[in-house]
């Protein structure tokens, strides 16, 4: 799984019949020490996950391993909002402290 | 998924069988700032995207999860035309606009 | 999907064993301006391409979609043999005019 | 398979409901030197690994091809604890001697 | 498929029940050149390759499609040991010379 910062929407209306419904998150990756890198990824959710969150994101067939995504042409789905992220040199990241 | 922007069409008449009727678009994946990044994509078409258009990209198994695509051997699927894109920063897409 | 040259073949006599009759060919990847890219990949036949040609590759699960490859160790499979690209700037290729 | 080194752990209390009880552990990849390289990713643990120690990582549909990952919405998963890195130049690691 | 050549072995006496007996060898990637590129790649072996061999490697879930590597967590299969690479610019690698 990569980790990810939630950093927007995309809104399509005309789509795959099975994709109604589906919420499409546009998500940043952060690198080992907590900066968003370049790429990103639209991932669909299946955890209710927010703006600037930090998210765990699974992709390939993974992303379609869950009832809300099954059978759909679904390849990146948000499988968790991230608390911490604990390195062994330290905390990357905490939910609770907001700090990034 | 990936945000991609139409940028062509392949024909192929000798090609795989089951493949007869497929429509393929070549792709060019956007960056976060809305400029078309170098790698490009050919992707099978589900939705009736065209020209210029913003469109979703599934790839991988997701490509054949859907009834024009299954049982073929496609790695890479249109599942929708995007209306818009909205970052935490500000709109970077949107359709009617037609700013991209 | 992606567009590949071919340019090579690979034997292997020693090989598992459901491989045996399957042609393995050596593609280079194109790029958006036409030109061949660093990376190449080795990938079964299901159309009979040959030297120079311009192919649709198939990479993943996608590859064992076709008779000929299904339940077989293959990662990658040509699929349909280009007559053209044609890119909103022009046409990148032509089997035809055989300029590349 | 790639080899990493595990280096910190993910907490994910609110996440896809069949990853209840699933360990997150965030791993770098190592290079051919036995370095650090900047990518990591998060993996599911099968094998009880624990901080400092080199392992094997499969990702993609692999990773639910164990009793403790099938079915669920996961693409990395450690499974085996490293002993030794033989290379044709000489011993890469060695769990024994900690000198990584 | 990857081009690779044999440069080691990983031994893992703890790891996933169903890998016991499975023998894991490190790969190193070759460039369309016949040079060695930094990446490498751990592959299970259902070949009996040897070190300095050349091989083609299976990535995906295509290394399980095979009867040592079926419902293993296994991402990565050497499928073949390579006898000669041929390239439209001349031959590449032949096993007979041992020239690489």
């Amino acid at each position: 799984m990569q980790i990810a910062k939630v950093c927007g929407t995309v809104v399509s209306t005309h789509k795959e019949s099975s994709l109604t419904g589906v919420k499409f998150l546009v998500l940043q990756y952060v690198d080992e020490q907590g900066n968003l890198r370049p790429e990103f990824e639209v991932a669909a959710d299946s955890v209710g996950a927010g703006i600037n969150e930090w998210v765990l994101v699974s992709r390939g067939s993974a992303a379609r391993q869950s009832p809300s995504s099954a059978n759909r042409p679904l390849d990146a789905l948000v499988i968790g909002i991230i608390d911490t992220v604990s390195m062994d040199t330290g905390l990357l990241y905490s939910k609770r402290e907001e700090e990034y």
